[in-house]
Parts: structure tokens; C-alpha cells; sequence
């Protein structure tokens, strides 16, 4: 608990004085003010959490968490259990969807196994790989907790253990993904929770329910929450009733990449439920995060306006592991690049506006 | 005006059988099918375009077409005209937002003179440079035809030489992008005539005029449509009446392209404006265009309709240059190599939906 709560207060605001040199700057570059839009939005943002008005991105790395869930057991998800780890090794072998993204960004993979129901064997694979298993995957929710409290805290603890060792190793920026088969059902009854939202409306068809599916996904996440009954002053309570080792890995990945400064670009609809246990525990790690896209998946928008921020992109895409945090990495740095590296209008000698 | 018969003739249809197999591969993909959204929607139009299922972008040119435009001089830009030779320069030293985006993607910019009203010296600069001015600057739209109809002729001729030139050093895929102050106005002009949308809701700030000169510029449209009366069913007539140079340049990399069978990334309102023209002359050419933002240029969502293509994202961008279509690029690129490079289920040993 000592290393969250330190982590919680490391996060600091953002630096106005290198958001206003950046600003001035945008201004200064041969191109009709404002007219890069959200991309100058960005690089000032990004000038703010890195306390420096001209930022460099080049370490750039996605941090991939996988789990597995108990409540996977009463038929939420259309892909059966043994998926989780079986995309684990594909993560490890460079072929997934993540993978590929990352590649097209220059980024690299690290995956993370915070839960998986079976050991993950490692020899023989390529990429980098971390092990926190916290358990073998969590307990079913809907008869009693998801996970103890202190599991609780150790997978937030595990989470910034791994953003302290990208730290140590040279980081710019972060992209936070995530696997598990049925962790949209975690995922849903979280951000019922937090953000009011009935659980109807935040609760979509994850990796392809069908109707008959959803319907028992929506009556399994009431009970969850009635049985369990999270307190809603407590974001570790809710993430131990309902929540999910990878969510919670998730969320300690953003606190310390907020107390460290660095910009952390989110995915879908699993890493913004992460999201929003992070910004339970800590409201200020908002002005750490960049959104990538908006996911089909119902509910993230409603995560997206309870923490208050817009995504860069809206693509349909639903498949997570950070597919969409890869893509707006690529964005987030162009946006830097910009700001490095075009000329001012003295520079290049053009003549400013009549 | 052979080789426009010649270039539009050359547009056939998207290979039907290279789609089927593009979507076929991307069902048999490691990820719930159809969760990678418009990256998959992306990466089989590209398939029909190359006629290989498994398409790769190597090689990519984003080519930036610069003229001026006699109707600046009444007043209808927020910039002096000498800012287009000043940009093309600074294309050349590589200071511009389109050299830090086209770096940013891995690809190379083709600056254009199509007409510029100075003569542009090349020496001690760098970059690729090609000279196709057609004249120093339009004439003024308010009190005649913009260019004579074989200059209008020669500038799409222009276009399409740039490519083959292209096509000849080798190119996957092509990105358009305009430089010429006051060029919002002839594309006002060209949009309203063409999707019979009033002036008024297709005419913006461009640059950054302010109301009393955006009302000038509605009134200065209206005039050059009444003073010219094009010809509806004669595209190149409505260039020449009320276009510009770098306008039937970009149409002709266009048609060009579509002969070629090279996906082509389309920019803002002016390189809208372009397809418009380009569409025109051959519908068919709707099914090579790939549309990368939506410009906050009133108008720009007039010829998106009109053409019955959706962009790919909306970032509040309005600069030109191809800065959208440079972005756009890296988005169609990505889509093709997760269609090349992700593992099937097959390949990885991951179990399909129960």
C-alpha cells in the first residue's frame, strides 16, 4: 500500500511554463495558427508532462497485461478460456495484432502476465516478457470477490514495478493494452459502478456475444455488483470485488507513468475501466493520459466523459492488446515532431499574416 | 487530351477475387473477426486496387503542387500572395509541416511548380523538385476564365506525367497535398459548382480571414461562377473557368494513379476539390481514393458526400501541404502489414469462437 500511496503523490500538475513556450512556439512555425488542430493540442500537453516545450519521443513501448477471469465460467465471452494464454504466446511470437502495430510505430511489446489460469512457458520465445502473476486468474464475481483486497493493491503494485523498470531502461512514452478472455465483463461492471451509467447501456458484446449472451453478461454483472458490494470510496475495494489483475495492472501503470512524468496513451474499453481506477486514486493522472481511439465497445464513451477527455480517433476497432495505443503513439509523436522540428516563420523566411 | 482519354480509359474496375481473399485472410487472423474495424475495411480496398491480397507499402510519395492565384488580389486570403514561392522553399530545405509528417512516415515529398507567380530557383536546395508551371499565377475568376481551356488541359496532363514519373522510380502508394494562397477560394467555387451546394455553406476562413473578408469572399465566388458560366457537363471547363493549376495537377496524379492501380490518398478541402474535378471526368476513380481527414474547411464535408467516401479521422486540421494525407498514409500502410503479418489462428494454435 506504501508504494501506491508514494507513487500517488509523486504525480504532480502539469508545467504551464513549457505548455506556454510550446504554445508560443505552434504560433511561431510556418503554418496558419492552429491549423494542425488536435496535433498541436498534443505536443503542448506532452510539453507539460515532460517539462520540456520542445519533447522527443523516441523510447516508446506498450505494455500488453494479460489475465484470466473467473467469471469467464458463466458464459460471457464467445472464446473459450484456454485463448487467454494461447494469445500470450502469439504476443510472444510477434504474430498478433499488437505486434504488428507496434512494429509499424518502432515500438516495442512488453507482455505482461498478471493472472493467467495456466503457467506461461517462456523458453524458446522471442519479446520480452514479465512475470506478476498475482493468481490463476481471478475468482468468479458473481459468488463473492473477484480477488482479496491485498491482491488488490499487489496488482496496482505490480503495475508500477513495471513502469519503474521501462524508467530504468529509457521510456518517452506508454501505451497500456490488455488480454483476457471475459474481461470485458470486469471491465463493464466497473465503469457501471464508478461512473452511474446503468449497466445496460456501458455493456456490449465484447469479442461477439450474441444477443442470448449479452443478456446473461448484463443480469451476471448486476449480481456481481449486488453480492459484492463495492464501497465507492475505495477504488482498490471495487477493483478486488469486481475488477481484474490486468486492470489493476493497468491502472499502477499509469500512476507511476504520471509520477514520472511521461505520457501514457490508452486503448479501449478495458484499459479506460484501468483508467478509471486510476483516476479514483488519483483525479490528477487525467492530464497524464491521451486516449487513442473511441472503441465500439459500449460504454467507453462513457469512460471517456467521466474522465473527461477526447480520443484522438474513432477506427471501429475493438480488438485491445493496445492496438489502438500503438496508433495514437504514432500520432502523439508526430505531434512532437512538429513542434521539434518545423521551421518558424523567421527561420524560412515567410511572411506572416497581413 | 489524348492522354487523359488515354489515363481515364486505363481506370478499371477493384479485382473482386484479390477483395474476397483480403477478407478472408483477415476472418482467419488472430483477433475476434472485423474487431480491427476500417483497418480492415482499408487494407481489402487496397487489395482490390494492387490486385494482391497481401499488399505491401513500400515505397511512398507524397506529392505537393504549388500555384498561385489571380484572385488574391481581391482580398480573399488572410496571406500575402509571395508566401507560395516562400513555402515552396521551405518545402525544399525540408522545414515544412508536410517534410516533418512525410519523415515521420517514411516518406519522400515531390514538390510541383504548377504555376507559380515567381520563378522558383532551385539550385542549393534540396529535396525533389519538378517544374510543370503552366503560367505565373491564374487569372483573376471575378472578371473572366481563370486559365484558357488547353492550359486547364495541360495542367491535368501535368499531373499525370508526375505520377508516371512516380510509377517509373517505383511507388505503393501516393499521398496529394497544395501550397497557393488563395486557393481556398477557386475550390469554394469548384465544390459549390459541383454538388450544388450554395456558396455560402462551402466557403470558409482558409487561412484565418475574419468575417468581413469571408463575406468578400462569398461575394467575390458568386461573382466569378456568374461572370464565367461553366459548363456543367464539362469538367475541364469548370477548371478552367474557376480553378487553378496545382487543381488540375493533383486530378491528374489522381487519374493517374487509378490507372496505375495505386491507392491515392486524398488531403483537404483544395485536394478535395481536385477529386471533384477528377471524379468528374471518371467516377471510377471513387474506388482508388482514400479519403485521410476531415478538414475543418466548411465545404470539405460537401465533397466527401458528394463522393460517397468517409475520411479516416478528424484532427481539427486545416493546413494542406498533404499534412492529412501523410497521416492517412501511415494508417493505410499499418492496415496492409496486419493483413500481411499477423498469424492466423491456424499458424499461432489459438482456438477459434466456441
Amino acid at each position: 500500500m506504501g508504494k501506491i500511496k508514494e507513487t500517488i503523490e509523486g504525480i504532480k500538475a502539469l508545467d504551464e511554463a513549457a505548455m506556454e513556450a510550446a504554445m508560443a512556439r505552434q504560433d511561431a512555425l510556418t503554418k496558419p495558427q492552429r491549423s494542425l488542430g488536435v496535433l498541436e493540442d498534443i505536443s503542448v500537453k506532452v510539453a507539460g508532462i515532460t517539462r520540456n516545450f520542445k519533447p522527443e519521443i523516441k523510447d516508446k513501448v506498450i505494455i500488453t497485461m494479460a489475465g484470466d477471469h473467473g467469471v469467464a465460467d458463466e458464459g460471457v465471452s464467445a472464446y473459450p478460456k484456454e485463448v487467454t494464454p494461447q494469445m500470450v504466446y502469439n504476443f510472444l511470437s510477434g504474430g498478433a495484432g499488437i505486434n504488428v502495430l507496434a512494429r509499424h510505430i518502432g515500438a516495442s511489446v512488453v507482455v505482461v502476465d498478471m493472472g493467467v489460469a495456466t503457467d506461461i512457458e517462456i523458453e524458446s520465445r522471442a519479446g520480452n516478457f514479465i512475470d506478476k502473476k498475482i493468481a490463476y486468474g481471478t475468482a468468479n464475481m458473481t459468488k463473492g470477490p473477484a480477488m482479496r483486497y491485498e491482491d488488490a493493491v499487489h496488482s496496482i503494485e505490480a503495475g508500477i514495478e513495471v513502469l519503474e523498470q521501462e524508467v530504468e531502461k529509457g521510456v518517452d512514452i506508454v501505451g497500456v493494452g490488455d488480454m483476457g478472455i471475459g474481461n470485458t465483463t470486469p471491465s463493464s461492471a466497473i465503469v457501471a459502478f464508478i461512473t452511474g451509467e446503468p449497466v445496460e447501456s456501458v455493456t456490449g458484446h465484447g469479442t461477439g456475444l450474441d444477443s442470448e449472451g449479452l443478456r446473461r453478461k448484463i443480469e451476471r454483472i448486476k449480481k456481481a455488483l449486488e453480492v459484492n458490494k463495492p464501497n465507492r470510496a475505495d477504488a482498490i475495494d471495487i477493483l478486488a470485488k469486481v475488477g481484474g489483475f490486468e486492470i489493476g495492472g493497468m491502472a499502477g501503470v499509469m500512476l507511476a507513468a504520471g509520477a514520472h512524468r511521461i505520457p501514457v496513451v490508452i486503448d479501449g474499453f478495458i484499459s479506460g475501466a484501468a483508467a478509471l481506477i486510476a483516476y479514483e486514486l488519483s483525479p490528477k493522472i487525467r492530464d497524464y493520459l491521451i486516449a487513442s481511439h473511441l472503441s465500439v465497445e459500449a460504454g467507453h464513451r462513457a469512460i471517456l466523459d467521466h474522465l473527461g477527455i477526447e480520443p484522438l480517433f474513432n477506427l471501429n476497432m475493438r480488438l485491445g492488446e493496445g492496438t489502438g495505443a500503438a496508433l495514437g503513439i504514432s500520432l502523439v509523436e508526430a505531434s512532437c515532431k512538429i513542434l521539434r522540428e518545423m521551421a518558424t516563420f523567421e527561420e524560412a523566411g515567410v511572411s506572416e499574416k497581413e
